[in-house]
């Protein structure tokens, strides 16, 4: 068995790109966006679990009561960018999440860049967020976002 | 990429080993018994769906209107015996999908020899099925079937 196919087939069944956006008034844009890669299984596969995050070697390892799920979720923009990103542009998905891959990695990219902490920057995430999971707006719709980036002067 | 390894991955998260049960009187001993592998997908995933199909060479792929999903299954016992079963003893599943896997094995070995037909096969069946997915018996409980299956005289 060639692990890292295994981990891309795996996650291509069940992993999650996210990328999550918050309101916070200290933050310079008002906004404060995190990027998120997690895979979430019943607690019976809690193994699974357990060795994705020894295979990406980051990230961390949450029991959820209410799911009865162990997460193992990567939020460290360092790690998703030396060792979660280099994975699947090596062992590529092949559903429609490479597409959801694609561009969560445009975003993180222009995090990494801090190009986030500009009006500019923000509103390219914005636009790019469009094309992700639409769990990844959860709190706020991206109207609401892109008037309060607008509003900045940055 | 290894493929083999990615369709083991994609299948412990998103694969379904199941054993479905049905009454048939004109069957001798009154229970028909079918093996099913299947793998489901949302319609905006359907090229994966074609694409474990090429690659077991065998099964049927067919879209449900109600979910919107694309379904690869095969229930032929000498496909599951001759290209399922040996890609998942050659490419072991991680999660406790394995143990399903290993009784669905055992369940598909009796009936290939065609052991089903007899009481005592049939018996043999309907203990292992005890660790499969409850959804292998959603028309009748185990429960039913003993009670069917006891009465014969085979």
């Amino acid at each position: 068995m060639d692990i890292p196919s295994y981990v891309t087939g795996f996650t291509d069944g069940e992993g999650c790109f996210l990328v999550l956006f918050s309101l916070r008034q200290k933050m310079k844009l008002g906004i404060e966006v995190r990027p998120s890669f997690s895979v979430s299984q019943h607690k019976r596969n809690k193994e699974i679990v357990l060795f994705l995050q020894r295979y990406f070697k980051c990230g961390s390892v949450r029991f959820s009561k209410r799911d009865q799920n162990y997460k193992f979720e990567t939020r460290s923009i360092a790690d998703i960018m030396k060792k979660i990103i280099p994975h699947f542009v090596s062992y590529p998905l092949q559903t429609t999440k490479h597409e959801e891959f694609l561009t969560f990695k445009k975003i993180c990219q222009v995090i990494y860049a801090n190009h986030h902490l500009s009006k500019n920057g923000m509103l390219e995430i914005l636009d790019l967020s469009k094309r992700l999971n639409v769990s990844g707006n959860k709190k706020y719709n991206r109207q609401d976002l892109l008037r309060i980036v607008s509003k900045m002067k940055v």
